[in-house]
Protein backbone atom coordinates (compact mmCIF):
# COMPACT_ATOMS: atom_id res chain seq x y z
CA UNK A 1 0.00 0.00 0.00
CA UNK A 2 1.95 3.53 -0.54
CA UNK A 3 0.02 6.91 -1.37
CA UNK A 4 0.05 9.62 -3.54
CA UNK A 5 1.15 12.53 -1.64
CA UNK A 6 4.21 13.35 0.58
CA UNK A 7 3.90 11.93 3.94
CA UNK A 8 4.79 13.68 7.34
CA UNK A 9 7.24 11.98 9.72
CA UNK A 10 7.52 13.38 13.25
CA UNK A 11 11.05 12.96 14.70
CA UNK A 12 11.84 14.01 18.68
CA UNK A 13 14.39 14.45 20.98
CA UNK A 14 15.51 16.28 24.31
CA UNK A 15 17.83 17.68 21.98
CA UNK A 16 19.87 17.99 19.14
CA UNK A 17 21.52 14.06 19.47
CA UNK A 18 18.15 12.75 17.43
CA UNK A 19 19.39 14.58 14.67
CA UNK A 20 22.22 12.18 13.85
CA UNK A 21 18.80 9.65 13.84
CA UNK A 22 17.57 12.35 11.18
CA UNK A 23 20.45 12.54 9.06
CA UNK A 24 20.02 8.52 7.99
CA UNK A 25 16.76 9.02 7.77
CA UNK A 26 16.20 11.43 5.42
CA UNK A 27 17.52 9.47 2.16
CA UNK A 28 15.49 6.78 2.72
CA UNK A 29 12.20 8.67 2.78
CA UNK A 30 11.56 9.73 -0.14
CA UNK A 31 9.90 13.46 -0.52
CA UNK A 32 8.80 12.98 3.12
CA UNK A 33 8.42 16.20 5.56
CA UNK A 34 10.13 15.78 8.21
CA UNK A 35 9.50 17.66 11.32
CA UNK A 36 11.57 17.40 14.13
CA UNK A 37 11.29 18.88 17.72
CA UNK A 38 14.18 19.36 20.29
CA UNK A 39 12.91 19.39 23.59
CA UNK A 40 15.88 21.47 24.57
CA UNK A 41 14.13 23.31 27.63
CA UNK A 42 13.68 20.53 29.44
CA UNK A 43 16.51 18.76 28.35
CA UNK A 44 18.83 16.69 29.95
CA UNK A 45 16.15 13.73 29.81
CA UNK A 46 19.22 11.06 31.06
CA UNK A 47 19.24 12.50 34.07
CA UNK A 48 15.88 12.47 35.13
CA UNK A 49 13.30 10.30 36.52
CA UNK A 50 10.65 8.11 34.60
CA UNK A 51 7.61 10.31 35.45
CA UNK A 52 8.89 13.40 34.41
CA UNK A 53 10.34 11.57 30.82
CA UNK A 54 6.68 10.18 30.43
CA UNK A 55 4.98 13.26 30.49
CA UNK A 56 7.92 15.54 29.11
CA UNK A 57 8.22 12.56 25.92
CA UNK A 58 4.41 12.44 25.67
CA UNK A 59 3.50 16.25 25.44
CA UNK A 60 6.06 16.69 22.77
CA UNK A 61 4.97 13.68 20.60
CA UNK A 62 1.65 15.13 20.88
CA UNK A 63 2.92 18.61 19.64
CA UNK A 64 3.99 16.51 16.45
CA UNK A 65 1.05 14.77 15.76
CA UNK A 66 -0.45 18.37 15.96
CA UNK A 67 1.62 19.04 12.70
CA UNK A 68 0.41 16.47 10.63
CA UNK A 69 3.16 13.72 11.67
CA UNK A 70 1.36 10.41 10.75
CA UNK A 71 4.56 8.15 12.09
CA UNK A 72 6.78 9.10 15.10
CA UNK A 73 10.41 8.49 15.43
CA UNK A 74 11.54 8.35 19.11
CA UNK A 75 15.35 9.34 18.27
CA UNK A 76 16.28 9.58 21.69
CA UNK A 77 17.19 6.53 23.55
CA UNK A 78 16.41 7.49 26.76
CA UNK A 79 12.63 7.99 25.68
CA UNK A 80 12.17 5.43 23.79
CA UNK A 81 13.94 3.25 27.07
CA UNK A 82 11.53 4.15 29.27
CA UNK A 83 8.59 6.04 27.57
CA UNK A 84 7.76 4.13 24.42
CA UNK A 85 4.81 1.93 25.31
CA UNK A 86 3.06 5.18 26.92
CA UNK A 87 3.86 6.98 23.51
CA UNK A 88 2.32 4.21 21.69
CA UNK A 89 -1.03 4.36 24.22
CA UNK A 90 -1.09 8.22 23.61
CA UNK A 91 -0.91 8.33 20.37
CA UNK A 92 -3.20 6.82 17.38
CA UNK A 93 0.30 6.90 14.69
CA UNK A 94 2.84 4.10 14.44
CA UNK A 95 5.61 4.71 16.97
CA UNK A 96 9.14 3.44 16.12
CA UNK A 97 11.95 3.45 18.68
CA UNK A 98 16.01 3.79 18.70
CA UNK A 99 16.57 0.90 21.15
CA UNK A 100 14.69 -2.54 18.90
CA UNK A 101 16.76 -1.43 15.69
CA UNK A 102 19.94 -0.76 17.98
CA UNK A 103 19.37 -4.04 19.50
CA UNK A 104 19.30 -5.93 15.81
CA UNK A 105 22.40 -4.16 14.98
CA UNK A 106 24.18 -5.10 17.41
CA UNK A 107 23.17 -8.63 17.36
CA UNK A 108 24.09 -8.86 13.61
CA UNK A 109 27.75 -7.08 14.25
CA UNK A 110 27.88 -10.53 16.91
CA UNK A 111 26.57 -12.71 14.28
CA UNK A 112 29.04 -11.61 12.02
CA UNK A 113 31.70 -12.02 14.50
CA UNK A 114 30.84 -15.31 15.45
CA UNK A 115 31.18 -16.22 11.33
CA UNK A 116 34.43 -15.16 11.28
CA UNK A 117 35.75 -16.46 14.73
CA UNK A 118 33.51 -20.00 14.92
CA UNK A 119 36.40 -21.14 17.52
CA UNK A 120 35.39 -18.05 20.02
CA UNK A 121 31.86 -17.58 21.57
CA UNK A 122 30.01 -15.28 20.62
CA UNK A 123 30.32 -13.16 23.70
CA UNK A 124 27.85 -9.86 24.97
CA UNK A 125 27.27 -6.46 23.90
CA UNK A 126 28.34 -4.02 26.16
CA UNK A 127 25.73 -0.91 26.11
CA UNK A 128 26.70 2.88 26.37
CA UNK A 129 24.20 5.27 27.60
CA UNK A 130 22.46 7.67 29.68
CA UNK A 131 21.93 7.19 33.66
CA UNK A 132 17.99 6.97 32.48
CA UNK A 133 18.38 4.42 30.04
CA UNK A 134 20.51 2.25 31.80
CA UNK A 135 18.29 2.31 35.02
CA UNK A 136 15.80 1.01 32.58
CA UNK A 137 17.55 -2.01 31.47
CA UNK A 138 15.72 -1.46 28.14
CA UNK A 139 18.64 -2.34 25.83
CA UNK A 140 19.16 -5.78 28.25
CA UNK A 141 15.49 -6.70 27.35
CA UNK A 142 15.55 -5.73 23.86
CA UNK A 143 19.25 -7.37 23.02
CA UNK A 144 17.62 -10.64 25.68
CA UNK A 145 14.47 -10.95 22.82
CA UNK A 146 17.72 -11.64 20.33
CA UNK A 147 19.52 -13.88 22.17
CA UNK A 148 22.21 -11.14 23.16
CA UNK A 149 23.83 -10.90 26.45
CA UNK A 150 24.16 -7.07 27.11
CA UNK A 151 26.27 -5.10 29.85
CA UNK A 152 24.70 -1.38 30.15
CA UNK A 153 27.07 1.38 31.30
CA UNK A 154 25.97 4.67 32.65
CA UNK A 155 28.44 7.80 31.30
CA UNK A 156 26.26 10.77 32.46
CA UNK A 157 29.22 12.99 31.35
CA UNK A 158 29.47 12.22 27.66
CA UNK A 159 26.03 14.49 26.59
CA UNK A 160 27.66 17.83 28.04
CA UNK A 161 31.21 17.16 26.49
CA UNK A 162 29.69 16.83 23.31
CA UNK A 163 26.65 19.36 23.82
CA UNK A 164 30.14 21.97 24.81
CA UNK A 165 32.16 20.83 21.57
CA UNK A 166 34.56 19.22 23.39
CA UNK A 167 35.63 16.63 20.84
CA UNK A 168 37.89 18.21 18.06
CA UNK A 169 41.26 18.24 18.03
CA UNK A 170 41.86 20.06 14.93
CA UNK A 171 41.70 23.86 15.86
CA UNK A 172 44.43 24.62 18.19
CA UNK A 173 45.86 24.33 21.41
CA UNK A 174 42.76 24.88 23.59
CA UNK A 175 41.16 22.37 21.68
CA UNK A 176 43.44 19.39 21.73
CA UNK A 177 43.33 19.81 25.60
CA UNK A 178 40.02 19.93 25.83
CA UNK A 179 39.27 16.62 23.36
CA UNK A 180 42.11 15.29 25.96
CA UNK A 181 39.56 15.37 28.78
CA UNK A 182 36.93 13.63 26.63
CA UNK A 183 39.71 11.10 25.66
CA UNK A 184 40.16 10.91 29.81
CA UNK A 185 36.74 10.80 30.68
CA UNK A 186 36.03 7.58 27.92
CA UNK A 187 39.49 5.71 29.17
CA UNK A 188 37.56 5.95 33.17
CA UNK A 189 33.92 4.88 31.46
CA UNK A 190 35.51 2.16 28.76
CA UNK A 191 38.21 0.38 31.00
CA UNK A 192 35.53 0.29 34.19
CA UNK A 193 32.42 -1.28 31.70
CA UNK A 194 35.50 -3.62 30.02
CA UNK A 195 36.15 -4.86 33.21
CA UNK A 196 32.73 -5.90 34.13
CA UNK A 197 31.95 -7.19 31.05
CA UNK A 198 35.41 -8.92 29.46
CA UNK A 199 33.31 -10.98 26.99
CA UNK A 200 32.18 -8.00 24.88
CA UNK A 201 32.33 -8.66 21.13
CA UNK A 202 30.47 -5.17 20.05
CA UNK A 203 30.27 -1.59 21.59
CA UNK A 204 26.04 -0.47 21.23
CA UNK A 205 26.03 3.49 21.66
CA UNK A 206 22.88 3.94 23.12
CA UNK A 207 22.52 7.42 23.17
CA UNK A 208 21.88 9.63 19.87
CA UNK A 209 24.90 12.20 21.26
CA UNK A 210 27.45 9.53 20.85
CA UNK A 211 28.07 9.51 17.43
CA UNK A 212 29.87 12.65 17.15
CA UNK A 213 32.52 10.88 19.37
CA UNK A 214 32.83 7.55 17.50
CA UNK A 215 36.70 8.31 16.34
CA UNK A 216 37.40 8.82 19.88
CA UNK A 217 35.52 6.31 21.48
CA UNK A 218 37.67 3.96 18.44
CA UNK A 219 40.66 5.53 19.77
CA UNK A 220 39.77 4.47 23.50
CA UNK A 221 39.28 1.01 22.46
CA UNK A 222 42.49 0.90 20.56
CA UNK A 223 44.65 1.86 23.72
CA UNK A 224 42.68 0.02 26.03
CA UNK A 225 43.84 -3.25 23.46
CA UNK A 226 40.18 -3.74 22.88
CA UNK A 227 39.23 -2.91 19.48
CA UNK A 228 35.19 -3.76 19.83
CA UNK A 229 33.17 -2.75 16.61
CA UNK A 230 31.12 0.15 17.52
CA UNK A 231 27.66 0.35 16.64
CA UNK A 232 24.81 2.81 16.68
CA UNK A 233 21.29 2.99 16.19
CA UNK A 234 21.07 5.84 14.03
CA UNK A 235 20.73 4.04 10.15
CA UNK A 236 19.36 0.46 11.86
CA UNK A 237 16.28 3.10 13.23
CA UNK A 238 16.45 4.85 9.53
CA UNK A 239 15.71 1.44 7.79
CA UNK A 240 12.83 0.29 10.45
CA UNK A 241 11.08 3.82 9.57
CA UNK A 242 11.46 2.81 6.17
CA UNK A 243 9.55 -0.45 6.74
CA UNK A 244 6.65 0.40 8.84
CA UNK A 245 6.35 3.27 6.57
CA UNK A 246 5.53 0.85 3.83
CA UNK A 247 3.81 -1.67 6.16
CA UNK A 248 1.35 1.16 6.98
CA UNK A 249 0.49 2.78 3.85
CA UNK A 250 2.31 5.92 4.63
CA UNK A 251 5.27 5.48 2.13
CA UNK A 252 4.88 7.38 -1.10
CA UNK A 253 3.84 5.52 -3.78
CA UNK A 254 7.47 5.82 -5.99
CA UNK A 255 7.25 8.59 -9.65
CA UNK A 256 9.77 9.92 -11.16
CA UNK A 257 8.98 13.71 -10.06
CA UNK A 258 9.73 12.73 -6.58
CA UNK A 259 11.71 15.30 -4.85
CA UNK A 260 14.23 15.35 -1.70
CA UNK A 261 12.38 15.03 1.81
CA UNK A 262 12.04 18.30 3.36
CA UNK A 263 12.90 19.43 6.93
CA UNK A 264 11.23 21.50 9.67
CA UNK A 265 12.75 22.17 13.05
CA UNK A 266 10.67 23.49 16.47
CA UNK A 267 12.68 23.84 19.44
CA UNK A 268 11.61 24.59 23.42
CA UNK A 269 14.87 26.55 24.07
CA UNK A 270 16.68 29.12 21.99
CA UNK A 271 16.37 28.91 18.69
CA UNK A 272 19.66 30.43 18.26
CA UNK A 273 21.66 27.59 19.91
CA UNK A 274 19.53 25.20 17.94
CA UNK A 275 20.63 26.50 14.77
CA UNK A 276 24.45 26.50 15.73
CA UNK A 277 24.50 23.34 17.56
CA UNK A 278 22.38 21.78 15.22
CA UNK A 279 24.51 21.57 12.07
CA UNK A 280 27.44 19.55 13.94
CA UNK A 281 24.66 16.72 14.01
CA UNK A 282 22.79 16.87 10.75
CA UNK A 283 26.12 17.41 9.07
CA UNK A 284 24.54 20.21 7.11
CA UNK A 285 22.98 23.81 7.94
CA UNK A 286 20.13 23.98 10.26
CA UNK A 287 17.76 26.84 9.40
CA UNK A 288 14.42 28.34 10.00
CA UNK A 289 14.16 26.94 13.96
CA UNK A 290 10.72 27.95 14.74
CA UNK A 291 10.39 28.77 18.88
CA UNK A 292 7.24 26.47 20.74
CA UNK A 293 6.79 26.39 24.60
CA UNK A 294 4.81 23.65 25.67
CA UNK A 295 4.15 24.58 28.70
CA UNK A 296 7.07 23.48 30.73
CA UNK B 1 9.91 45.56 63.84
CA UNK B 2 9.62 42.24 64.71
CA UNK B 3 6.98 39.43 65.18
CA UNK B 4 6.20 36.53 67.75
CA UNK B 5 6.02 34.10 65.39
CA UNK B 6 8.78 31.77 63.35
CA UNK B 7 8.55 33.43 60.21
CA UNK B 8 8.75 31.09 56.33
CA UNK B 9 11.79 31.59 54.20
CA UNK B 10 11.60 30.47 50.69
CA UNK B 11 14.92 29.19 49.41
CA UNK B 12 14.86 28.35 45.57
CA UNK B 13 17.39 27.17 43.06
CA UNK B 14 17.06 24.75 39.79
CA UNK B 15 18.78 21.87 41.57
CA UNK B 16 20.94 21.07 44.84
CA UNK B 17 23.64 23.83 44.61
CA UNK B 18 21.05 26.29 46.63
CA UNK B 19 21.56 24.02 49.47
CA UNK B 20 25.38 25.43 49.94
CA UNK B 21 22.81 28.83 50.84
CA UNK B 22 20.78 27.41 53.06
CA UNK B 23 23.67 26.05 54.73
CA UNK B 24 25.20 29.53 55.41
CA UNK B 25 21.73 30.94 56.16
CA UNK B 26 20.25 28.03 58.80
CA UNK B 27 22.34 29.61 61.62
CA UNK B 28 21.71 33.57 60.82
CA UNK B 29 17.67 32.91 60.81
CA UNK B 30 16.56 31.85 64.29
CA UNK B 31 13.66 29.85 64.22
CA UNK B 32 12.26 30.33 60.64
CA UNK B 33 10.67 27.78 58.41
CA UNK B 34 12.54 27.36 55.61
CA UNK B 35 11.05 26.04 52.72
CA UNK B 36 13.37 24.54 49.70
CA UNK B 37 12.23 24.10 46.14
CA UNK B 38 14.41 22.48 43.58
CA UNK B 39 13.86 22.50 40.14
CA UNK B 40 15.64 19.08 39.43
CA UNK B 41 12.62 18.19 36.40
CA UNK B 42 14.02 21.85 34.46
CA UNK B 43 17.69 21.89 35.15
CA UNK B 44 20.49 22.89 34.11
CA UNK B 45 19.38 26.42 34.01
CA UNK B 46 22.63 27.65 33.62
CA UNK B 47 22.56 26.50 29.47
CA UNK B 48 18.86 27.94 28.92
CA UNK B 49 17.76 31.40 27.88
CA UNK B 50 16.31 34.32 29.38
CA UNK B 51 12.52 33.53 28.77
CA UNK B 52 12.97 29.60 29.83
CA UNK B 53 14.72 30.50 32.47
CA UNK B 54 12.19 33.70 33.53
CA UNK B 55 9.26 31.30 33.09
CA UNK B 56 10.73 28.80 35.26
CA UNK B 57 11.57 30.98 38.25
CA UNK B 58 8.51 32.71 38.24
CA UNK B 59 6.44 29.47 38.31
CA UNK B 60 8.76 27.62 41.08
CA UNK B 61 8.95 31.19 43.14
CA UNK B 62 4.75 31.25 43.31
CA UNK B 63 4.63 27.82 44.69
CA UNK B 64 6.93 29.02 47.70
CA UNK B 65 4.86 31.78 48.36
CA UNK B 66 1.76 29.28 48.10
CA UNK B 67 3.69 27.54 50.80
CA UNK B 68 3.48 30.54 52.94
CA UNK B 69 7.12 32.71 52.26
CA UNK B 70 7.90 36.05 53.48
CA UNK B 71 10.68 36.46 51.62
CA UNK B 72 12.05 34.67 48.76
CA UNK B 73 15.77 33.91 48.51
CA UNK B 74 16.94 33.11 44.88
CA UNK B 75 19.61 30.64 45.82
CA UNK B 76 20.36 30.76 41.89
CA UNK B 77 22.90 32.38 40.39
CA UNK B 78 21.50 32.12 36.91
CA UNK B 79 17.61 32.58 37.90
CA UNK B 80 19.09 36.08 39.76
CA UNK B 81 21.13 37.20 36.69
CA UNK B 82 18.04 36.41 34.41
CA UNK B 83 15.00 36.92 36.21
CA UNK B 84 15.35 38.86 39.31
CA UNK B 85 13.40 42.12 38.19
CA UNK B 86 10.82 39.58 36.72
CA UNK B 87 10.06 37.61 40.31
CA UNK B 88 10.26 41.00 42.00
CA UNK B 89 7.41 42.34 40.06
CA UNK B 90 5.56 38.46 40.03
CA UNK B 91 5.90 38.94 44.13
CA UNK B 92 3.93 40.92 47.02
CA UNK B 93 7.23 40.13 49.18
CA UNK B 94 10.70 40.37 49.44
CA UNK B 95 13.03 39.05 46.89
CA UNK B 96 17.02 38.37 47.62
CA UNK B 97 19.34 37.37 44.74
CA UNK B 98 22.98 35.92 45.09
CA UNK B 99 24.40 38.49 43.19
CA UNK B 100 25.02 42.06 44.77
CA UNK B 101 26.06 39.98 47.83
CA UNK B 102 28.49 38.07 46.10
CA UNK B 103 29.62 41.34 44.38
CA UNK B 104 29.88 43.34 47.73
CA UNK B 105 32.36 40.51 49.03
CA UNK B 106 34.28 40.32 45.73
CA UNK B 107 34.76 44.25 46.59
CA UNK B 108 35.23 43.48 50.55
CA UNK B 109 37.68 40.88 49.48
CA UNK B 110 39.91 43.56 47.26
CA UNK B 111 39.50 46.58 49.40
CA UNK B 112 41.34 43.96 51.63
CA UNK B 113 43.54 43.04 49.19
CA UNK B 114 44.57 46.83 48.81
CA UNK B 115 45.31 47.96 52.35
CA UNK B 116 47.83 44.65 52.59
CA UNK B 117 49.29 45.97 48.83
CA UNK B 118 48.97 49.44 49.22
CA UNK B 119 51.64 49.79 46.30
CA UNK B 120 49.64 47.30 44.21
CA UNK B 121 46.65 48.44 42.13
CA UNK B 122 43.19 46.84 43.24
CA UNK B 123 42.86 45.30 39.67
CA UNK B 124 39.73 43.56 39.12
CA UNK B 125 37.97 40.27 39.93
CA UNK B 126 37.38 37.17 37.82
CA UNK B 127 33.93 35.29 38.04
CA UNK B 128 33.21 32.02 37.09
CA UNK B 129 29.77 30.98 36.05
CA UNK B 130 27.18 29.41 34.25
CA UNK B 131 27.08 30.35 30.29
CA UNK B 132 23.94 32.09 30.89
CA UNK B 133 24.76 34.09 33.95
CA UNK B 134 27.89 35.14 32.18
CA UNK B 135 25.93 36.01 28.73
CA UNK B 136 23.46 38.64 31.09
CA UNK B 137 26.42 40.66 32.41
CA UNK B 138 25.09 40.71 35.44
CA UNK B 139 28.17 40.14 37.68
CA UNK B 140 30.07 43.00 35.58
CA UNK B 141 26.78 45.34 36.56
CA UNK B 142 26.59 44.32 39.72
CA UNK B 143 31.07 44.68 40.31
CA UNK B 144 30.46 48.15 38.57
CA UNK B 145 28.27 49.98 40.75
CA UNK B 146 30.82 48.85 43.58
CA UNK B 147 33.80 50.33 41.46
CA UNK B 148 34.94 46.82 40.81
CA UNK B 149 36.05 45.60 37.50
CA UNK B 150 34.91 41.99 36.96
CA UNK B 151 36.00 39.78 33.80
CA UNK B 152 33.49 36.71 33.49
CA UNK B 153 34.31 32.68 32.51
CA UNK B 154 31.74 30.48 31.72
CA UNK B 155 32.80 27.22 32.81
CA UNK B 156 29.80 25.40 31.84
CA UNK B 157 31.12 21.75 32.61
CA UNK B 158 31.58 22.29 36.33
CA UNK B 159 28.23 21.56 37.39
CA UNK B 160 27.73 18.22 35.80
CA UNK B 161 30.74 17.69 37.23
CA UNK B 162 29.92 18.40 40.43
CA UNK B 163 26.69 16.90 40.16
CA UNK B 164 28.45 13.54 39.02
CA UNK B 165 30.49 13.40 42.53
CA UNK B 166 33.88 13.91 40.37
CA UNK B 167 35.60 15.96 43.07
CA UNK B 168 36.63 13.63 45.35
CA UNK B 169 40.54 12.33 45.47
CA UNK B 170 39.80 9.77 48.61
CA UNK B 171 38.05 6.96 47.92
CA UNK B 172 40.48 5.09 45.65
CA UNK B 173 42.00 4.57 42.14
CA UNK B 174 38.47 5.37 40.26
CA UNK B 175 37.92 8.51 42.31
CA UNK B 176 41.42 9.84 42.14
CA UNK B 177 41.33 9.55 37.98
CA UNK B 178 37.71 11.12 38.20
CA UNK B 179 39.11 14.04 40.26
CA UNK B 180 41.78 14.46 38.10
CA UNK B 181 39.66 14.86 35.28
CA UNK B 182 37.92 17.83 37.11
CA UNK B 183 41.45 19.16 37.81
CA UNK B 184 41.83 19.34 33.85
CA UNK B 185 38.66 20.99 33.23
CA UNK B 186 39.50 23.59 35.92
CA UNK B 187 42.72 24.10 34.72
CA UNK B 188 41.27 25.01 31.04
CA UNK B 189 38.99 27.00 32.31
CA UNK B 190 41.17 28.64 34.97
CA UNK B 191 43.94 29.59 32.85
CA UNK B 192 42.44 30.98 29.77
CA UNK B 193 40.49 32.95 32.06
CA UNK B 194 43.54 34.92 33.13
CA UNK B 195 45.05 34.77 30.29
CA UNK B 196 42.36 37.27 29.79
CA UNK B 197 42.07 38.82 33.07
CA UNK B 198 45.79 39.20 34.19
CA UNK B 199 44.92 41.85 36.89
CA UNK B 200 42.28 39.51 38.99
CA UNK B 201 42.99 39.90 42.67
CA UNK B 202 39.88 37.74 43.82
CA UNK B 203 38.43 34.60 42.33
CA UNK B 204 34.08 34.80 43.04
CA UNK B 205 32.39 31.54 42.57
CA UNK B 206 28.95 32.58 40.95
CA UNK B 207 27.18 29.64 40.95
CA UNK B 208 25.92 27.77 43.92
CA UNK B 209 27.25 24.02 42.84
CA UNK B 210 30.99 25.46 42.91
CA UNK B 211 31.85 25.49 46.95
CA UNK B 212 31.75 22.00 46.39
CA UNK B 213 34.73 22.21 44.10
CA UNK B 214 36.79 24.97 46.47
CA UNK B 215 39.78 23.15 47.10
CA UNK B 216 39.92 21.79 44.08
CA UNK B 217 40.03 25.40 42.34
CA UNK B 218 42.62 26.86 45.08
CA UNK B 219 45.04 23.83 44.20
CA UNK B 220 44.49 24.64 40.18
CA UNK B 221 45.13 28.20 41.15
CA UNK B 222 48.34 27.37 43.32
CA UNK B 223 49.80 25.49 40.45
CA UNK B 224 48.88 28.42 37.90
CA UNK B 225 51.23 30.51 40.47
CA UNK B 226 47.84 32.97 40.81
CA UNK B 227 46.85 32.10 44.34
CA UNK B 228 44.09 33.90 44.42
CA UNK B 229 41.43 34.74 47.16
CA UNK B 230 38.25 32.15 46.56
CA UNK B 231 35.23 33.85 47.00
CA UNK B 232 31.66 32.75 47.34
CA UNK B 233 28.24 34.76 47.78
CA UNK B 234 26.57 31.84 50.14
CA UNK B 235 27.95 33.34 53.28
CA UNK B 236 27.32 36.79 52.09
CA UNK B 237 23.65 36.41 51.14
CA UNK B 238 22.58 34.85 54.50
CA UNK B 239 23.78 37.97 55.85
CA UNK B 240 21.59 39.78 53.03
CA UNK B 241 18.36 37.70 53.89
CA UNK B 242 19.04 38.20 58.03
CA UNK B 243 19.17 41.75 57.53
CA UNK B 244 15.80 42.41 54.90
CA UNK B 245 14.21 40.39 57.71
CA UNK B 246 15.18 43.13 60.39
CA UNK B 247 14.13 45.50 57.89
CA UNK B 248 10.85 44.17 56.61
CA UNK B 249 9.80 42.98 60.13
CA UNK B 250 9.47 38.68 59.34
CA UNK B 251 12.17 38.91 61.57
CA UNK B 252 11.17 36.97 64.98
CA UNK B 253 11.29 38.57 68.47
CA UNK B 254 13.97 37.32 70.03
CA UNK B 255 12.79 34.67 72.86
CA UNK B 256 14.78 32.64 75.34
CA UNK B 257 12.53 29.55 74.21
CA UNK B 258 13.38 30.28 70.33
CA UNK B 259 14.61 27.38 68.82
CA UNK B 260 16.22 26.11 65.77
CA UNK B 261 15.50 26.70 62.47
CA UNK B 262 13.41 23.93 60.37
CA UNK B 263 13.70 22.95 56.83
CA UNK B 264 11.02 21.18 54.08
CA UNK B 265 12.21 20.20 50.93
CA UNK B 266 10.81 19.77 47.46
CA UNK B 267 11.60 19.21 44.27
CA UNK B 268 10.30 18.78 41.05
CA UNK B 269 12.00 15.36 40.28
CA UNK B 270 13.03 11.97 41.64
CA UNK B 271 12.93 13.02 45.48
CA UNK B 272 15.37 9.68 45.60
CA UNK B 273 18.38 11.37 44.19
CA UNK B 274 17.19 14.90 45.58
CA UNK B 275 17.76 13.49 49.27
CA UNK B 276 21.26 11.53 47.91
CA UNK B 277 22.70 14.65 46.00
CA UNK B 278 21.17 17.35 48.74
CA UNK B 279 23.10 15.98 51.72
CA UNK B 280 26.45 16.56 50.18
CA UNK B 281 25.46 20.44 49.58
CA UNK B 282 23.53 21.10 52.73
CA UNK B 283 26.35 19.07 54.86
CA UNK B 284 23.56 17.45 56.65
CA UNK B 285 20.97 14.62 56.07
CA UNK B 286 17.98 16.00 53.61
CA UNK B 287 15.07 13.70 54.72
CA UNK B 288 11.17 13.74 53.59
CA UNK B 289 11.63 15.48 50.05
CA UNK B 290 8.22 15.73 48.30
CA UNK B 291 7.42 15.72 44.62
CA UNK B 292 5.71 18.69 43.29
CA UNK B 293 4.47 18.94 39.65
CA UNK B 294 4.98 22.74 38.30
CA UNK B 295 3.36 21.72 34.82
CA UNK B 296 6.41 21.08 33.17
Amino acid sequence: MSKNYAPTIGVFDSGFGGLTVLRELLPLVGDAHCVYLGDTARLPYGSKSRETIVRYAVSSARFLQQRGAELLVVACNTATALALDELREALPIPVVGVIDPGAEAAAAACSEFKNSHPDVAPGEVLVVATQATVGSHAYTRACAKLGLRATEKACPLLVPLVEEGWICEDDGEGDAARASVTAQVLRIYLSEALDEAPASRALLLGCTHYPLLRPAIERTLAELGRPLRVIDSARATARAVAQVMQQNGIARQASADTGDATCEFFATDSVQKFERLGSRFLGRPVEGVQLVDLGG
